[in-house]
Protein backbone atom coordinates (compact mmCIF):
# COMPACT_ATOMS: atom_id res chain seq x y z
CA UNK A 1 0.00 0.00 0.00
CA UNK A 2 1.68 3.51 -1.10
CA UNK A 3 1.35 5.79 1.66
CA UNK A 4 -0.31 9.34 1.35
CA UNK A 5 -0.55 12.98 2.99
CA UNK A 6 -2.72 13.22 5.11
CA UNK A 7 -5.47 15.03 3.74
CA UNK A 8 -4.35 15.14 0.31
CA UNK A 9 -7.22 15.50 -1.80
CA UNK A 10 -6.72 14.74 -5.51
CA UNK A 11 -9.22 16.57 -8.12
CA UNK A 12 -10.30 13.89 -11.29
CA UNK A 13 -11.99 15.32 -14.29
CA UNK A 14 -13.79 14.08 -16.62
CA UNK A 15 -16.77 15.10 -19.13
CA UNK A 16 -18.45 12.41 -18.16
CA UNK A 17 -17.96 8.69 -16.88
CA UNK A 18 -15.21 7.42 -18.75
CA UNK A 19 -12.62 9.17 -16.12
CA UNK A 20 -13.71 6.99 -13.41
CA UNK A 21 -11.60 4.22 -15.57
CA UNK A 22 -8.66 6.65 -14.25
CA UNK A 23 -9.80 6.66 -10.69
CA UNK A 24 -10.22 2.97 -10.69
CA UNK A 25 -6.91 2.94 -11.44
CA UNK A 26 -5.71 5.43 -8.97
CA UNK A 27 -7.42 4.33 -6.11
CA UNK A 28 -5.71 0.86 -6.57
CA UNK A 29 -2.40 2.50 -6.58
CA UNK A 30 -3.29 5.50 -4.04
CA UNK A 31 -6.16 3.81 -1.54
CA UNK A 32 -5.29 6.05 1.22
CA UNK A 33 -6.19 9.13 -0.75
CA UNK A 34 -9.02 11.29 -0.97
CA UNK A 35 -10.33 11.93 -4.54
CA UNK A 36 -13.26 14.48 -5.95
CA UNK A 37 -14.66 13.57 -9.00
CA UNK A 38 -16.98 15.79 -11.49
CA UNK A 39 -18.44 14.70 -14.33
CA UNK A 40 -19.13 17.41 -16.47
CA UNK A 41 -22.57 15.08 -17.67
CA UNK A 42 -24.72 18.02 -18.62
CA UNK A 43 -22.49 19.27 -21.35
CA UNK A 44 -20.79 15.74 -22.56
CA UNK A 45 -19.72 14.59 -25.09
CA UNK A 46 -16.76 16.84 -25.56
CA UNK A 47 -15.75 14.79 -28.30
CA UNK A 48 -17.74 16.15 -31.14
CA UNK A 49 -17.18 20.01 -30.50
CA UNK A 50 -14.98 22.64 -30.82
CA UNK A 51 -11.38 23.87 -29.56
CA UNK A 52 -12.87 26.90 -28.12
CA UNK A 53 -16.06 25.12 -26.20
CA UNK A 54 -14.15 22.76 -24.93
CA UNK A 55 -11.53 24.51 -23.36
CA UNK A 56 -14.24 26.65 -21.90
CA UNK A 57 -16.53 23.80 -20.76
CA UNK A 58 -13.44 22.14 -18.96
CA UNK A 59 -11.37 24.70 -17.01
CA UNK A 60 -14.54 25.99 -15.92
CA UNK A 61 -15.56 22.31 -14.35
CA UNK A 62 -11.30 22.37 -13.26
CA UNK A 63 -11.95 25.25 -11.16
CA UNK A 64 -14.68 23.87 -9.34
CA UNK A 65 -12.83 21.29 -8.33
CA UNK A 66 -9.86 23.39 -7.01
CA UNK A 67 -12.81 25.28 -4.99
CA UNK A 68 -13.60 22.07 -3.84
CA UNK A 69 -9.92 21.77 -1.89
CA UNK A 70 -7.82 19.72 -4.64
CA UNK A 71 -4.23 19.87 -4.02
CA UNK A 72 -3.77 18.68 -7.81
CA UNK A 73 -5.52 17.42 -10.55
CA UNK A 74 -6.18 14.43 -13.11
CA UNK A 75 -7.89 15.76 -16.51
CA UNK A 76 -9.18 12.08 -17.14
CA UNK A 77 -10.42 12.89 -20.46
CA UNK A 78 -8.06 12.77 -23.60
CA UNK A 79 -10.55 15.28 -25.69
CA UNK A 80 -10.13 17.82 -22.54
CA UNK A 81 -6.11 17.14 -22.25
CA UNK A 82 -5.48 17.60 -26.19
CA UNK A 83 -7.85 20.89 -26.24
CA UNK A 84 -7.44 22.41 -22.96
CA UNK A 85 -4.52 21.14 -21.06
CA UNK A 86 -2.41 24.30 -21.14
CA UNK A 87 -5.50 26.38 -20.85
CA UNK A 88 -6.07 24.18 -17.29
CA UNK A 89 -2.66 24.51 -16.23
CA UNK A 90 -2.44 28.26 -16.63
CA UNK A 91 -6.01 28.95 -15.02
CA UNK A 92 -5.11 26.60 -11.74
CA UNK A 93 -2.63 27.25 -9.11
CA UNK A 94 -2.53 23.25 -8.65
CA UNK A 95 -0.65 20.84 -10.49
CA UNK A 96 -2.10 19.25 -13.42
CA UNK A 97 -1.47 16.24 -14.85
CA UNK A 98 -3.66 14.97 -18.28
CA UNK A 99 -3.86 11.39 -20.01
CA UNK A 100 -2.21 11.87 -22.78
CA UNK A 101 1.74 12.31 -22.17
CA UNK A 102 1.43 9.38 -19.62
CA UNK A 103 -0.30 7.21 -22.30
CA UNK A 104 2.81 8.01 -25.15
CA UNK A 105 5.01 7.35 -22.28
CA UNK A 106 3.28 4.08 -22.09
CA UNK A 107 3.51 3.52 -25.29
CA UNK A 108 6.96 4.15 -25.59
CA UNK A 109 7.83 1.29 -22.77
CA UNK A 110 6.39 -1.34 -25.59
CA UNK A 111 6.71 -0.20 -28.91
CA UNK A 112 9.08 -2.20 -30.37
CA UNK A 113 8.63 -0.81 -34.46
CA UNK A 114 8.55 2.92 -33.15
CA UNK A 115 4.90 2.81 -34.48
CA UNK A 116 1.77 3.47 -32.47
CA UNK A 117 -2.00 3.56 -33.63
CA UNK A 118 -3.98 5.80 -31.64
CA UNK A 119 -8.05 5.52 -31.30
CA UNK A 120 -9.66 8.37 -29.67
CA UNK A 121 -12.80 10.66 -30.55
CA UNK A 122 -12.94 13.29 -33.31
CA UNK A 123 -11.81 16.02 -31.19
CA UNK A 124 -8.57 14.24 -30.09
CA UNK A 125 -7.81 12.87 -33.24
CA UNK A 126 -8.41 16.37 -35.43
CA UNK A 127 -6.07 18.13 -32.24
CA UNK A 128 -3.38 16.11 -33.38
CA UNK A 129 -2.42 16.05 -29.32
CA UNK A 130 -1.01 12.15 -29.72
CA UNK A 131 0.98 12.92 -33.04
CA UNK A 132 2.95 15.40 -30.99
CA UNK A 133 3.22 13.71 -27.83
CA UNK A 134 4.41 10.46 -29.65
CA UNK A 135 6.77 12.33 -31.70
CA UNK A 136 8.48 13.82 -28.46
CA UNK A 137 9.25 9.93 -27.44
CA UNK A 138 10.29 9.03 -31.03
CA UNK A 139 7.13 7.51 -31.98
CA UNK A 140 5.13 7.89 -35.27
CA UNK A 141 1.40 8.15 -34.74
CA UNK A 142 -1.47 7.17 -36.78
CA UNK A 143 -4.43 8.36 -35.19
CA UNK A 144 -8.11 7.16 -36.36
CA UNK A 145 -11.25 8.70 -35.07
CA UNK A 146 -13.96 5.55 -33.75
CA UNK A 147 -17.28 8.36 -32.99
CA UNK A 148 -19.23 5.37 -32.59
CA UNK A 149 -17.05 4.03 -29.76
CA UNK A 150 -18.44 6.12 -26.75
CA UNK A 151 -22.14 5.91 -27.42
CA UNK A 152 -22.36 2.19 -27.88
CA UNK A 153 -19.96 2.05 -24.29
CA UNK A 154 -23.24 4.21 -23.10
CA UNK A 155 -25.97 2.23 -24.44
CA UNK A 156 -24.36 -1.22 -22.24
CA UNK A 157 -23.49 -3.17 -25.46
CA UNK A 158 -19.58 -3.70 -24.52
CA UNK A 159 -19.89 -7.24 -25.22
CA UNK A 160 -22.28 -7.10 -28.13
CA UNK A 161 -21.81 -8.04 -31.99
CA UNK A 162 -22.46 -4.86 -33.57
CA UNK A 163 -19.90 -3.36 -31.69
CA UNK A 164 -16.92 -6.12 -32.41
CA UNK A 165 -18.40 -4.81 -35.88
CA UNK A 166 -18.05 -1.34 -34.94
CA UNK A 167 -14.44 -1.85 -33.75
CA UNK A 168 -14.03 -4.16 -36.88
CA UNK A 169 -14.74 -1.39 -39.33
CA UNK A 170 -13.01 1.30 -37.68
CA UNK A 171 -9.82 -0.97 -37.28
CA UNK A 172 -9.72 -2.26 -40.93
CA UNK A 173 -9.15 1.05 -41.90
CA UNK A 174 -7.04 1.89 -39.30
CA UNK A 175 -4.75 -0.66 -39.69
CA UNK A 176 -4.41 -0.65 -43.53
CA UNK A 177 -2.97 3.22 -42.85
CA UNK A 178 -0.45 1.10 -40.42
CA UNK A 179 0.58 -2.07 -41.86
CA UNK A 180 3.69 -2.48 -39.81
CA UNK A 181 2.35 -1.03 -35.92
CA UNK A 182 2.47 -3.36 -32.99
CA UNK A 183 0.55 -1.32 -30.51
CA UNK A 184 -2.24 0.16 -30.27
CA UNK A 185 -3.14 3.32 -27.68
CA UNK A 186 -6.45 3.63 -26.05
CA UNK A 187 -6.97 7.56 -26.25
CA UNK A 188 -10.19 7.48 -24.80
CA UNK A 189 -11.19 7.02 -21.24
CA UNK A 190 -14.21 5.06 -22.52
CA UNK A 191 -12.92 2.57 -24.58
CA UNK A 192 -10.87 0.17 -21.27
CA UNK A 193 -14.52 -0.96 -21.16
CA UNK A 194 -14.14 -2.39 -24.69
CA UNK A 195 -10.69 -3.79 -24.51
CA UNK A 196 -11.85 -7.43 -24.53
CA UNK A 197 -13.84 -6.46 -27.51
CA UNK A 198 -10.83 -5.12 -29.13
CA UNK A 199 -8.26 -7.98 -28.46
CA UNK A 200 -10.94 -10.30 -29.67
CA UNK A 201 -11.20 -8.54 -33.14
CA UNK A 202 -7.90 -8.15 -33.16
CA UNK A 203 -7.05 -11.83 -33.31
CA UNK A 204 -9.87 -12.32 -35.34
CA UNK A 205 -8.33 -10.53 -38.15
CA UNK A 206 -4.67 -11.48 -37.29
CA UNK A 207 -3.16 -9.06 -35.89
CA UNK A 208 -2.68 -9.04 -32.11
CA UNK A 209 -1.45 -5.70 -31.14
CA UNK A 210 0.15 -4.96 -27.52
CA UNK A 211 -2.93 -2.45 -26.05
CA UNK A 212 -1.64 0.62 -24.10
CA UNK A 213 -4.50 1.83 -22.02
CA UNK A 214 -3.79 5.43 -20.90
CA UNK A 215 -6.05 5.13 -17.78
CA UNK A 216 -3.90 2.97 -16.38
CA UNK A 217 -0.52 4.91 -17.71
CA UNK A 218 -2.04 8.21 -15.94
CA UNK A 219 -2.67 6.40 -12.50
CA UNK A 220 0.77 5.21 -12.32
CA UNK A 221 1.72 8.72 -13.54
CA UNK A 222 -0.22 10.31 -10.92
CA UNK A 223 0.86 8.09 -8.26
CA UNK A 224 4.50 9.12 -9.32
CA UNK A 225 3.76 13.04 -9.09
CA UNK A 226 2.17 12.65 -5.74
CA UNK A 227 5.03 10.77 -4.46
CA UNK A 228 7.25 13.88 -5.97
CA UNK A 229 5.78 16.90 -4.52
CA UNK A 230 4.55 14.98 -1.08
CA UNK A 231 7.27 13.49 -0.18
CA UNK A 232 6.50 12.85 3.67
CA UNK A 233 3.23 10.49 3.11
CA UNK A 234 1.13 9.35 5.82
CA UNK A 235 -1.50 6.94 5.57
CA UNK A 236 -5.35 7.99 6.37
CA UNK A 237 -7.96 4.98 6.92
CA UNK A 238 -11.39 5.40 5.43
CA UNK A 239 -10.92 7.94 3.00
CA UNK A 240 -13.42 9.90 1.78
CA UNK A 241 -14.42 9.41 -2.09
CA UNK A 242 -16.92 12.49 -3.56
CA UNK A 243 -18.08 12.64 -6.38
CA UNK A 244 -20.49 15.40 -8.33
CA UNK A 245 -22.13 15.71 -11.48
CA UNK A 246 -23.70 18.18 -14.03
CA UNK A 247 -26.62 16.37 -14.92
CA UNK A 248 -28.87 13.19 -13.58
CA UNK A 249 -27.09 12.31 -10.70
CA UNK A 250 -29.18 9.15 -10.49
CA UNK A 251 -28.02 8.04 -13.91
CA UNK A 252 -24.49 8.92 -12.70
CA UNK A 253 -24.45 6.30 -9.80
CA UNK A 254 -26.20 3.91 -12.03
CA UNK A 255 -23.32 4.07 -14.96
CA UNK A 256 -20.83 4.97 -12.93
CA UNK A 257 -20.64 2.06 -10.95
CA UNK A 258 -19.85 0.14 -14.88
CA UNK A 259 -16.81 2.39 -15.16
CA UNK A 260 -15.38 2.70 -11.23
CA UNK A 261 -15.68 -0.87 -11.01
CA UNK A 262 -17.47 -0.55 -7.51
CA UNK A 263 -20.91 1.33 -6.62
CA UNK A 264 -20.97 4.78 -6.50
CA UNK A 265 -22.96 5.87 -3.25
CA UNK A 266 -23.54 9.41 -3.25
CA UNK A 267 -23.47 11.31 -5.95
CA UNK A 268 -24.19 15.41 -5.70
CA UNK A 269 -25.16 18.11 -8.58
CA UNK A 270 -23.29 21.04 -9.55
CA UNK A 271 -24.55 23.74 -11.71
CA UNK A 272 -21.90 25.31 -13.62
CA UNK A 273 -24.12 27.30 -16.00
CA UNK A 274 -25.17 26.70 -19.78
CA UNK B 1 -46.85 28.44 -53.32
CA UNK B 2 -48.56 29.57 -49.80
CA UNK B 3 -48.69 33.72 -49.18
CA UNK B 4 -46.95 34.42 -45.99
CA UNK B 5 -46.92 38.26 -44.54
CA UNK B 6 -44.25 40.77 -45.38
CA UNK B 7 -41.73 40.19 -42.97
CA UNK B 8 -42.84 36.74 -40.87
CA UNK B 9 -39.83 35.39 -39.16
CA UNK B 10 -40.11 31.74 -37.83
CA UNK B 11 -38.36 30.59 -35.31
CA UNK B 12 -36.85 26.92 -35.69
CA UNK B 13 -34.89 25.30 -32.62
CA UNK B 14 -33.11 21.89 -32.16
CA UNK B 15 -30.11 20.83 -30.15
CA UNK B 16 -28.28 20.20 -33.49
CA UNK B 17 -28.75 19.28 -36.74
CA UNK B 18 -32.11 17.25 -36.63
CA UNK B 19 -34.76 20.58 -36.64
CA UNK B 20 -33.29 20.99 -40.28
CA UNK B 21 -35.84 18.43 -41.25
CA UNK B 22 -38.37 19.98 -39.67
CA UNK B 23 -37.00 23.27 -41.66
CA UNK B 24 -36.12 21.64 -44.67
CA UNK B 25 -40.39 20.27 -45.25
CA UNK B 26 -41.32 24.02 -43.77
CA UNK B 27 -39.50 25.61 -46.65
CA UNK B 28 -41.71 23.35 -49.26
CA UNK B 29 -44.78 24.90 -47.57
CA UNK B 30 -43.86 28.54 -46.73
CA UNK B 31 -41.01 29.19 -49.81
CA UNK B 32 -41.64 32.98 -48.90
CA UNK B 33 -41.08 32.85 -44.78
CA UNK B 34 -38.11 34.53 -43.44
CA UNK B 35 -36.61 31.53 -41.04
CA UNK B 36 -34.52 31.87 -38.27
CA UNK B 37 -32.63 28.71 -37.17
CA UNK B 38 -30.47 27.80 -33.80
CA UNK B 39 -28.84 24.79 -33.39
CA UNK B 40 -27.69 24.32 -29.73
CA UNK B 41 -24.58 22.50 -30.92
CA UNK B 42 -22.50 23.05 -27.99
CA UNK B 43 -24.88 21.41 -25.59
CA UNK B 44 -26.02 18.72 -27.52
CA UNK B 45 -26.94 15.81 -27.76
CA UNK B 46 -30.38 16.53 -24.80
CA UNK B 47 -31.78 13.17 -25.47
CA UNK B 48 -29.49 11.39 -22.75
CA UNK B 49 -29.46 14.28 -20.29
CA UNK B 50 -32.45 15.14 -17.63
CA UNK B 51 -35.70 17.23 -17.64
CA UNK B 52 -33.71 20.10 -15.66
CA UNK B 53 -30.87 20.21 -18.00
CA UNK B 54 -33.24 19.83 -21.02
CA UNK B 55 -35.62 22.84 -19.88
CA UNK B 56 -32.73 25.06 -19.15
CA UNK B 57 -31.21 24.74 -22.21
CA UNK B 58 -34.16 25.07 -24.19
CA UNK B 59 -36.03 27.91 -22.26
CA UNK B 60 -32.37 30.38 -23.49
CA UNK B 61 -31.93 28.85 -26.83
CA UNK B 62 -35.36 29.86 -27.51
CA UNK B 63 -35.81 32.80 -25.72
CA UNK B 64 -32.32 33.57 -27.76
CA UNK B 65 -34.29 33.29 -31.11
CA UNK B 66 -37.67 35.55 -29.94
CA UNK B 67 -34.68 38.15 -29.15
CA UNK B 68 -33.46 38.05 -33.24
CA UNK B 69 -37.02 38.83 -33.65
CA UNK B 70 -38.83 35.60 -34.17
CA UNK B 71 -42.78 35.95 -34.46
CA UNK B 72 -43.62 32.12 -33.61
CA UNK B 73 -41.54 29.63 -32.62
CA UNK B 74 -41.03 25.68 -33.91
CA UNK B 75 -39.46 23.50 -31.43
CA UNK B 76 -37.84 21.04 -34.00
CA UNK B 77 -36.46 18.68 -31.43
CA UNK B 78 -38.58 15.80 -30.02
CA UNK B 79 -36.96 15.63 -26.95
CA UNK B 80 -37.31 19.62 -26.27
CA UNK B 81 -40.68 19.53 -26.87
CA UNK B 82 -41.51 16.35 -24.76
CA UNK B 83 -39.12 18.12 -21.66
CA UNK B 84 -39.34 21.49 -22.09
CA UNK B 85 -42.18 23.09 -24.02
CA UNK B 86 -44.99 23.79 -21.42
CA UNK B 87 -41.26 25.96 -20.10
CA UNK B 88 -40.92 27.49 -23.29
CA UNK B 89 -44.29 28.49 -23.61
CA UNK B 90 -44.05 30.20 -20.40
CA UNK B 91 -41.64 31.92 -21.27
CA UNK B 92 -41.97 33.18 -24.51
CA UNK B 93 -44.63 36.10 -25.69
CA UNK B 94 -45.07 34.37 -29.12
CA UNK B 95 -46.51 31.24 -30.17
CA UNK B 96 -44.59 28.22 -29.96
CA UNK B 97 -45.66 24.91 -31.63
CA UNK B 98 -43.36 22.03 -30.83
CA UNK B 99 -43.00 18.36 -32.89
CA UNK B 100 -45.16 15.40 -30.73
CA UNK B 101 -48.84 17.08 -30.89
CA UNK B 102 -48.45 16.85 -34.85
CA UNK B 103 -46.75 13.84 -34.73
CA UNK B 104 -49.58 12.19 -32.55
CA UNK B 105 -52.22 14.13 -35.40
CA UNK B 106 -50.49 12.95 -38.04
CA UNK B 107 -50.34 9.01 -36.21
CA UNK B 108 -54.24 8.89 -35.66
CA UNK B 109 -54.77 9.74 -39.84
CA UNK B 110 -53.19 7.15 -40.57
CA UNK B 111 -53.46 4.52 -37.87
CA UNK B 112 -56.29 1.50 -38.40
CA UNK B 113 -55.70 -0.18 -35.47
CA UNK B 114 -54.83 2.23 -32.87
CA UNK B 115 -51.67 1.54 -31.81
CA UNK B 116 -47.85 3.10 -32.66
CA UNK B 117 -44.79 2.28 -31.94
CA UNK B 118 -42.54 5.58 -31.28
CA UNK B 119 -38.57 5.30 -31.51
CA UNK B 120 -37.27 8.51 -29.89
CA UNK B 121 -34.33 9.43 -27.30
CA UNK B 122 -34.68 7.60 -24.31
CA UNK B 123 -34.79 11.53 -22.62
CA UNK B 124 -38.12 11.76 -24.52
CA UNK B 125 -39.42 7.65 -24.11
CA UNK B 126 -38.78 8.13 -20.42
CA UNK B 127 -40.86 11.60 -20.26
CA UNK B 128 -43.77 9.64 -21.47
CA UNK B 129 -44.82 12.97 -23.74
CA UNK B 130 -45.45 10.69 -26.63
CA UNK B 131 -48.09 8.19 -24.92
CA UNK B 132 -49.80 11.23 -23.24
CA UNK B 133 -50.15 12.76 -26.79
CA UNK B 134 -51.22 9.42 -28.59
CA UNK B 135 -53.68 9.04 -25.45
CA UNK B 136 -55.04 12.32 -26.54
CA UNK B 137 -55.81 11.46 -29.99
CA UNK B 138 -57.34 7.99 -29.00
CA UNK B 139 -54.11 6.01 -29.72
CA UNK B 140 -52.16 3.36 -27.94
CA UNK B 141 -48.25 4.17 -27.64
CA UNK B 142 -45.66 1.81 -27.75
CA UNK B 143 -42.36 4.11 -26.56
CA UNK B 144 -38.49 2.30 -27.75
CA UNK B 145 -35.20 4.29 -26.84
CA UNK B 146 -32.86 3.65 -29.82
CA UNK B 147 -29.70 5.79 -28.12
CA UNK B 148 -27.26 4.40 -30.72
CA UNK B 149 -29.60 6.06 -33.96
CA UNK B 150 -28.62 9.63 -33.63
CA UNK B 151 -25.21 8.81 -33.50
CA UNK B 152 -25.45 6.75 -36.15
CA UNK B 153 -26.87 9.13 -38.24
CA UNK B 154 -24.32 12.00 -37.41
CA UNK B 155 -21.42 9.31 -38.52
CA UNK B 156 -22.91 9.32 -41.80
CA UNK B 157 -23.55 6.05 -41.92
CA UNK B 158 -27.28 6.44 -43.84
CA UNK B 159 -26.65 3.72 -45.64
CA UNK B 160 -24.64 1.03 -43.64
CA UNK B 161 -24.97 -2.36 -42.98
CA UNK B 162 -24.34 -1.37 -39.21
CA UNK B 163 -26.94 0.98 -39.09
CA UNK B 164 -29.82 -1.66 -40.66
CA UNK B 165 -28.28 -4.12 -38.11
CA UNK B 166 -28.73 -1.37 -34.60
CA UNK B 167 -32.32 -0.98 -36.57
CA UNK B 168 -33.12 -4.35 -36.60
CA UNK B 169 -31.94 -5.10 -32.73
CA UNK B 170 -33.94 -2.53 -31.97
CA UNK B 171 -36.95 -2.96 -33.91
CA UNK B 172 -36.99 -7.24 -32.82
CA UNK B 173 -37.83 -5.70 -29.48
CA UNK B 174 -40.16 -2.70 -29.97
CA UNK B 175 -42.20 -5.29 -32.43
CA UNK B 176 -42.50 -7.98 -30.23
CA UNK B 177 -44.03 -5.60 -27.43
CA UNK B 178 -46.39 -4.32 -29.89
CA UNK B 179 -47.11 -7.20 -32.39
CA UNK B 180 -50.12 -5.62 -33.74
CA UNK B 181 -49.42 -2.10 -34.71
CA UNK B 182 -49.39 -1.08 -37.78
CA UNK B 183 -48.04 1.84 -37.72
CA UNK B 184 -44.65 3.47 -37.14
CA UNK B 185 -43.92 7.22 -35.60
CA UNK B 186 -40.42 8.67 -36.34
CA UNK B 187 -40.06 10.25 -32.59
CA UNK B 188 -37.11 12.15 -33.39
CA UNK B 189 -36.08 14.63 -35.99
CA UNK B 190 -32.79 12.78 -37.12
CA UNK B 191 -34.33 9.82 -38.26
CA UNK B 192 -36.07 11.43 -41.17
CA UNK B 193 -31.95 10.67 -42.64
CA UNK B 194 -32.64 6.62 -42.38
CA UNK B 195 -36.58 6.55 -43.17
CA UNK B 196 -35.04 4.01 -46.08
CA UNK B 197 -33.26 1.95 -43.90
CA UNK B 198 -36.27 1.53 -41.45
CA UNK B 199 -38.28 0.60 -44.40
CA UNK B 200 -35.61 -1.55 -45.63
CA UNK B 201 -35.98 -3.46 -41.95
CA UNK B 202 -39.68 -3.55 -41.94
CA UNK B 203 -39.72 -5.28 -45.06
CA UNK B 204 -37.22 -7.73 -44.48
CA UNK B 205 -38.68 -8.66 -41.28
CA UNK B 206 -42.10 -8.84 -42.45
CA UNK B 207 -43.81 -6.26 -41.08
CA UNK B 208 -43.95 -3.13 -43.27
CA UNK B 209 -45.50 -0.31 -41.42
CA UNK B 210 -47.07 2.53 -42.13
CA UNK B 211 -44.05 5.28 -41.36
CA UNK B 212 -45.29 8.53 -39.90
CA UNK B 213 -42.48 11.39 -39.59
CA UNK B 214 -42.73 14.25 -37.16
CA UNK B 215 -40.69 16.47 -39.01
CA UNK B 216 -43.20 16.63 -41.91
CA UNK B 217 -46.37 16.83 -39.51
CA UNK B 218 -45.09 19.41 -37.88
CA UNK B 219 -44.07 21.44 -40.88
CA UNK B 220 -47.25 21.24 -41.88
CA UNK B 221 -49.14 22.52 -38.77
CA UNK B 222 -46.65 25.26 -38.70
CA UNK B 223 -47.96 26.20 -41.93
CA UNK B 224 -51.78 26.00 -40.74
CA UNK B 225 -51.08 28.07 -37.93
CA UNK B 226 -48.91 30.59 -39.74
CA UNK B 227 -52.08 30.70 -42.23
CA UNK B 228 -54.25 31.10 -38.64
CA UNK B 229 -52.39 33.71 -37.01
CA UNK B 230 -51.53 36.02 -39.79
CA UNK B 231 -54.38 35.32 -42.34
CA UNK B 232 -53.59 38.52 -44.30
CA UNK B 233 -50.60 37.58 -46.19
CA UNK B 234 -48.44 38.74 -48.91
CA UNK B 235 -45.57 37.05 -50.64
CA UNK B 236 -41.92 38.39 -50.28
CA UNK B 237 -39.62 37.45 -53.08
CA UNK B 238 -36.36 36.39 -52.02
CA UNK B 239 -36.75 35.89 -47.90
CA UNK B 240 -33.82 35.49 -45.39
CA UNK B 241 -32.35 32.58 -44.21
CA UNK B 242 -29.90 33.28 -40.75
CA UNK B 243 -28.46 29.97 -38.95
CA UNK B 244 -26.69 30.15 -35.63
CA UNK B 245 -25.13 27.51 -33.46
CA UNK B 246 -23.28 27.21 -30.27
CA UNK B 247 -20.47 25.36 -31.12
CA UNK B 248 -18.43 24.73 -34.61
CA UNK B 249 -19.53 26.86 -37.48
CA UNK B 250 -17.73 24.95 -39.72
CA UNK B 251 -19.25 21.40 -38.93
CA UNK B 252 -22.88 23.20 -38.76
CA UNK B 253 -22.36 24.10 -42.81
CA UNK B 254 -20.92 20.79 -43.29
CA UNK B 255 -23.66 18.23 -41.86
CA UNK B 256 -26.23 20.68 -41.91
CA UNK B 257 -26.51 20.55 -45.28
CA UNK B 258 -27.31 16.77 -45.45
CA UNK B 259 -30.16 17.29 -43.11
CA UNK B 260 -31.17 20.68 -44.99
CA UNK B 261 -30.99 19.17 -48.37
CA UNK B 262 -29.77 22.62 -49.89
CA UNK B 263 -26.25 24.18 -48.68
CA UNK B 264 -26.08 26.15 -45.60
CA UNK B 265 -24.16 29.12 -46.83
CA UNK B 266 -23.01 31.13 -43.67
CA UNK B 267 -23.70 30.15 -39.68
CA UNK B 268 -23.11 32.43 -37.14
CA UNK B 269 -21.81 31.53 -33.74
CA UNK B 270 -23.52 32.60 -30.00
CA UNK B 271 -22.49 32.00 -26.92
CA UNK B 272 -25.91 30.98 -24.80
CA UNK B 273 -23.00 30.62 -21.49
CA UNK B 274 -22.09 27.23 -20.25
Amino acid sequence: MTLVPRGLKIGVFDSGFGGLTVLRELLKLLPGAESIYLGDTARLPYGSKSRETISRYAVSSAKFLEEQGADLMVIACNTATALALEDIQASLPIPVIGVIEPGAEAARAVSKDGDVLVLATAATVQSGAYTKALAAVGLKAYEKACPLLVPLVEEGWTEHPVTDEVIRIYLDEALSAAPETKTLLLGCTHYPLIEAAMRRVLEGVGRPLMIVDSAKATAAATARLVAEIFPNVTVIEGPGRSFFATDSVAKFRKLGADFLGQPVDEVRLVDLGG
